[in-house]
C-alpha cells in the first residue's frame, strides 16, 4: 500500500474481450464459471420434500440467486493457476459460496442491516420470515462443512490428501470464524456512527471480507496440490484483492443506484458506517482500490500463464459496475 | 419402541454411587467429566483483546454457563468404551458442545423461541443485544469446525487418523445441519400450534435432538478406533438415548419449576407446543422414556464393562431431576 501506482495496462474493454489479441474472452469465463458453480450448488443443496422442506428452499432461494460467485470463481483459478484440476476444488468453491450467501442472509436481518433488497430480490427474511431466514443462515453454514469433508468421496478418483482438505477446513473455519468474518462483523456493528479510522477500517475488512478471499485462494491452491510457496504468494494475492473489493464496494454504495447494484444503495451514510469515499474522498478511494489490484497482480509474479484468469480478476475487481 | 419394559436395575441410588458396590461414583465421574469438559472449552474459546473482544466474550457467556455436558461426556464415554484414550476425542467433545450451545442461543433469540432464561441465567441477547447473540451462534457454529479440523494438531501424538476426522467432520455437520438439528427446529417451529401425531413428534426430535446424540457417540467411537459394528450399535444408543431424554425434558417443562431447572416451565404449553406428556399422558411419557432407554442399554449389548458409564447414562437420561 507504500508504493502508489495505477494498475497495469489491462482496462476493461481487454478484459470483456473486446480486444481481439486476449488469449480469451473473460466475460465469457468469467459467465461459464458462475454457471458451473450454480450446477454444483444447486446439486450439493438439493431440494427437499417432507417436513423440513420449507427450510431447503428458503436455503436455495439465497444460494441460487445469481450473483457474481466470485469467491468460488477464485477458488477454482487459484487451483488451476497451480496445475490442480478444478474438480478437486469444486466441493470447497462450493462451501466457500455457502458460508458467503450464509452471511448475506443473517447480515441482513432486522436486529443486523435490516435490509430489504439483496441480489435483486427481497431478501430471505423478508420471503420467509426472521426465525426460517436466521435457520437457513445455519443450515447453509452447517451444511458448507459437510460438503467440504464429503469432498473426497464428491470428486471421485481425483481427490486431494485427507491431510490437505483437514487443513482447508481449519483455514476455512478460521477465515470465516470469530478470528475472521464473524468477527469483523462485530466490529462493522459496533463501530456504527463511530468515526473509524483508516487503520480500523481496513482490519474491519480484512476480517469481514479479506479474510474468505485469502481462504478461497489459498483453499483452492492446497487441494491443486500447490506448494507452501505458491500459497503464501496467493494469499497476498487474496488480501490485497479482498480489500481493493471492498473499496469498490464503498463506491458503488455512493455513486450507483439499487436498480443497478440490485441492493439498497446509499446505506452506509444512512447507518453511520465508515466508508472509504467518506474518509479518502472518492478520488483517492479509486487511486487506493487500483493499487491494491496492481499489489494482488504483482504477488502472482512467479506464476505462469495459468494465473491469467487471476490476474483479470484483479483488474476487474476495480473496474466492476456492479 | 414395540416391547415394552421398564429398564432394569439401575436405579438413581445406585447411580449415585451410594450403594457400596457400584464399581464407581457415577455422580462425581459426570462431575469430573463436566470440569474437563469445561476446562477444554475455555482452552479452545480464549478470551481475546482487540475489536471484537464483545463477540468472544458473548460466546465465553453462553459456553462457559455450565449445564450437564452431556454430549461431549457421551462422546468421550464412547470413544473409552470402544479402548480409546480420550484425548483423541477432547477436541471432538468441544464441537459438540459448542454446536450444542450454538442452537441454545439461536433458539433463545426473540424472532425464535423468545425465551428470557438459560442455565439459570439471562439468555444471550438479553445480555448482548440480538445481533451480538446472532453473530455469538454464528461463531461458537464456526469456530466448532476450525477446533474438530485442527483435532490431530491438538491431541498432538495421539490423534486419530485423517480419515476418520473428515468422516466424523462430515457426520456432524450432517447431524447440525438442515438434515438433522436445524431441520428440526423448523419442523418445531413450523409445528407449533398444530397437532403433530406421534410419528411427526419422533421425527422432530430424531431431528432436533437425536441426531447429535447420534454423531457424539459415533464420532467418539470412530475416534477412539471403533470398529463399524461398534458405531452401528452406539448409533442405536444414540437414536434412543436421544429421544429418552427427550421424553423426559418434555416431562421436566411440565412438572418442574423456572427455579429447578435454570429455565422457563411450561413453555411448551404456553406455545402451542406438541409435547409427550400432552399426547401420551404423564405416566405413559414416563414409561416410554424407561422402554428407550432399556433399549438404549440392550444395544450395548456386545460391549465389555468400558461401556458402564454409557450403561449408567442412559439411565440417568431418565431419572434425572434437571
Amino acid at each position: 500500500m507504500r508504493d502508489v501506482k495505477p494498475i497495469e495496462a489491462i482496462t476493461a474493454v481487454e478484459m470483456t474481450g473486446e480486444s481481439a489479441d486476449r488469449e480469451f474472452d473473460f466475460e465469457l469465463y468469467l459467465r461459464q464459471r458462475a454457471a458451473l458453480v450454480e450446477q454444483a450448488l444447486a446439486d450439493r443443496v438439493a431440494d427437499a420434500h417432507g417436513p423440513a422442506s420449507r427450510l431447503l428452499e428458503a436455503m436455495r432461494y439465497s444460494l441460487l440467486a445469481g450473483g457474481k460467485r466470485l469467491r468460488p470463481v477464485l477458488a477454482l483459478a487459484a487451483c488451476e493457476a497451480v496445475g490442480g484440476a478444478i474438480d478437486v476444488a469444486m466441493s470447497f468453491a462450493c462451501a466457500i459460496e455457502m458460508i458467503h450467501t450464509y452471511s448475506l442472509v443473517h447480515d441482513d436481518l432486522p436486529c443486523m442491516d435490516d435490509d430489504d433488497l439483496r441480489r435483486g430480490r427481497p431478501t430471505n427474511h423478508k420471503v420467509y420470515g426472521e426465525a426460517i431466514a436466521t435457520l437457513a443462515g445455519d443450515g447453509l453454514l452447517t451444511d458448507a462443512f459437510k460438503v467440504l469433508a464429503q469432498a473426497a468421496a464428491q470428486s471421485g478418483a481425483a481427490h486431494s490428501a485427507p491431510e490437505a482438505l483437514l487443513e482447508t477446513i481449519a483455514e476455512l473455519a478460521d477465515a470465516a470464524g470469530s478470528a475472521g468474518m464473524v468477527g469483523g462483523q462485530v466490529i462493522d456493528l459496533l463501530g456504527e456512527g463511530r468515526d473509524l479510522r483508516l487503520a480500523e477500517l481496513e482490519e474491519l475488512h480484512r476480517r469481514k471480507t479479506g479474510a474468505l478471499f485469502v481462504a478461497a485462494v489459498r483453499g483452492g491452491a492446497r487441494l491443486g496440490g500447490g506448494s507452501p510457496e505458491e500459497l503464501t504468494a496467493l494469499g497476498a494475492y487474496g488480501a490485497a484483492l479482498g480489500l481493493a473489493f471492498q473499496v469498490i464496494d464503498d463506491l458503488l454504495d455512493v455513486e450507483s443506484s439499487a436498480e443497478d447494484l440490485g441492493k439498497r444503495t446509499n446505506k452506509d451514510q444512512a447507518r453511520g458506517k465508515a466508508t472509504y469515499p467518506a474518509l479518502l474522498g472518492v478520488e483517492r478511494s479509486r487511486d487506493l482500490a487500483r493499487e491494491l489490484a496492481g499489489k494482488a497482480e504483482r504477488a502472482l509474479g512467479a506464476f505462469d500463464d495459468r494465473a491469467a484468469p487471476l490476474r483479470l480478476l484483479a483488474a476487474y475487481a476495480v473496474e466492476r459496475k456492479l
